[in-house]
């Protein structure tokens, strides 16, 4: 298919960060493949005048499903709310479940303007079946968890080759499958390793979390003689396509091992907030050092939702904060985590608007009241601008959302079931 | 006029804060006069059955017509905003400007639920005209500042006199005047305790900043050997009419004197985050001691939008991080601070749903993703929903927007009018 967008405002994202006035941009099949003012004739037209038009956002580290569970034990205290809360409950999810709460948080995704997210999750397969229906980008991998135990992390290891298989099979270029380690603490060094190799063998990515609450770094000090990030590096495990969820409690000396190894940082401020980490992450170390950071909701346990606006806003607003200092993380280095980073650490080509780059593009309602005046465009998208002004959503090429209705999910019914679900799940 | 939802669920936040399924609510005038299932007629009757009735929202300290210099500036230092972008703007700010300006912001907070704002800046006849155009509910007061200058402190003071006198003209009970100090490094003690007996004398409020910053709180002990607060209590200004903003810096025993004389807060955490104060207000002792904590956005410079659901996420979130504690203010607190607290504050019979309260009642599409599933309705409100989420809002028992339509204003008249405007005053 050919889709046309006329006389549009767009924001590049490229190396100059150019914004366009009154330019089209043709889409033809998955490309994005021309740019400027020509006389093109396409399948489909858009009308682009009173639109922004931008790349996706690329969500960097989620658990869809969990959308099941919005709302179910907010303000608890940590070990108590996965004891009495979420534990109890996953406890009961199916497939089935799984692909209806995936389904609904792919929905929040494309009616907020994200067009990739990369999930760690339980019952995967499902979670590739629901991005396929949606035509939504995802990357999947297993929460592998074997707390140490061999005959577990066997299992582990097995459940990431099938899910590989599966994805193979579904042979579609939207779902990628990855490798996953929870966490240093609740994996074996071996079975860590074990994924890597599987990632490196597979050349796909390896997902994880690290360094998301100071007990994690004091506890693997105490352990392994060393921080986080150290004791990866001495397994081995480091490497462009490894994804650190969270990162908040890196050392200098840790981001430097980072970025010799070009590992990505899908960083998730409003989780840390919500559950109270105190973790900020060293984004100006970062930044002055060139470290992929990305931006990432969680999911919805901790967050309550996937809207990438808020989680700008959130992460901008908390360097300030924890800097004290206004001219921190400025809104085009936040726009930037949110389009390029992500796309670069889940190893995308998209991010920008650019000839050649995936058509994962979005379009904002320029007079949406949150737009309005336009002093300065980046500024309103980060600091104003809400999930509701995206108007139309464009994956691979396909329009998934125009004028705010999805085109390939039924919303109402999705909805629907997932009430449904969350009340059997969702019990005391 | 009489307004009939039927068959609603209602967010009462009563006393025992209960949620009532199936019910209806009648307005007859401005006055909320029946709640429960009944057969009655009215007017206009609205199916409440795919929605969330609830108190508007009350946003306590605002400076409505910087909706001008949204994004003007941004991620700048302080005093290099001021002197370079905000003071070079608003010395070109007229009358008309003002007028458009409230105008966007009050159509703003009318589509995101707010019912009700206190605001302070110039021109405030401006604003109160904006304000009954719309049908809103406004106090508003003069920015007093005399930089300790006796004549400048006259001035105002007249000004204050002349816009009492002016809100008393208009004859809307929507409108009212108060009486407004900017801070206490802005303001002799001379003029503050002026404004206080004309706040006293008219049985108005008075609205200042206090504490926003450590520097002020400093300058405070090195002046006058004592803190903020202390001081304000020395002058005799202190009383149950009083707002202050801000309020980030105070100690424990000036929170006891806050609460001693029953004095309002008015809470801004985005505008405190933004601009890299480094505040976080004791909320916590603050509850303690049941002083009376509102919510507030402040204004489009220092948020930059006026949505009382991100003020919101953004207050819980700041209290958890700030104190490494999840259980911190937890979501029904949050609501609290935005609908009862702000009520309160400012003196207005509203921020609840109950027979005799004014009708300033905000309808939620129940079905909108970010509220669904619904395990927790008062969690989604809180952590999850946008201001987009609001299909109908009431004021003084005037629907003032219904299926997100503003009806008491030209919602794409004031966007062109307020994009020229903008045009004209943020020029570097």
């Amino acid at each position: 298919m050919s889709i046309l967008i006329k006389n549009t405002t767009v924001l590049t994202q490229d190396k100059n960060r150019r914004i366009l006035k009154n330019t089209d941009v043709l889409v033809s099949e998955n490309i994005i493949s021309k740019i400027g003012k020509f006389n093109e004739k396409a399948e489909f037209v858009i009308d682009g005048r009173d639109k922004i038009l931008m790349p996706g956002f690329v969500n960097t580290h989620t658990h869809a499903a969990m959308s099941l569970f919005k709302g179910f034990g907010d303000d608890m205290e940590l070990n108590e709310w996965l004891e009495k809360k979420i534990w109890p409950a996953e406890a009961k999810l199916t497939p089935e479940y799984t692909y209806f709460g995936s389904l609904l948080s792919i929905a929040e995704m494309i009616k907020t303007g994200t067009t990739a997210f990369n999930d760690m999750y339980f019952f995967m397969e499902s979670v590739s079946d629901a991005a396929k229906k949606a035509c939504m980008r995802v990357i999947v991998c297993d929460a592998v968890i074997d707390f140490f135990d061999e005959k577990k992390a066997e299992i582990t290891k097995n459940r990431t080759l099938k899910l590989l298989t599966y994805v193979t099979g579904l042979n579609d270029s939207l779902i990628r499958a990855a490798t996953g380690s929870h966490a240093i603490y609740t994996c074996s060094p071996e079975s860590i390793i074990s994924q890597k190799r599987i990632a490196d063998k597979n050349k796909i990515l390896m997902h994880m979390h690290v360094s998301e609450t100071q007990k994690e770094v004091n506890d693997c000090i105490k352990k392994n003689k060393m921080r986080p990030v150290e004791y990866l590096e001495k397994l081995g495990v480091l490497g462009e396509n490894v994804v650190f969820a969270h990162a908040c409690y890196l050392s200098k000396k840790e981001i430097d091992i980072v970025k010799k190894h070009n590992v990505k940082i899908a960083h998730c401020p409003v989780s840390n907030m919500k559950l109270a980490t105190g973790g900020v992450i060293d984004w100006s170390y970062m930044r002055s050092k060139n470290v992929c950071v990305s931006l990432a909701t969680d999911g919805h346990s901790s967050n309550n939702n996937l809207d990438m606006f808020k989680e700008m806003k959130m992460a901008a607003l908390l360097q300030k904060h924890a800097r004290m200092d206004a001219t921190v993380m400025p809104a085009q280095d936040t726009l930037d985590m949110a389009t390029l980073g992500g796309a670069q650490a889940l190893g995308i080509n998209a991010g920008r608007i650019a000839v050649g780059a995936l058509a994962d593009i979005i379009l904002l309602d320029k007079k949406d009241i949150s737009l309005v005046p336009q002093n300065d465009i980046v500024s309103n998208i980060v600091y104003s601008a809400n999930g509701s002004c995206v108007d139309t959503t464009i994956i691979n090429g396909s329009i998934v959302m125009q004028n705010r209705k999805l085109t390939t999910l039924d919303e109402d019914k999705i909805k629907e079931k997932c009430i449904d679900i969350a009340m059997t799940l969702c019990t005391d």
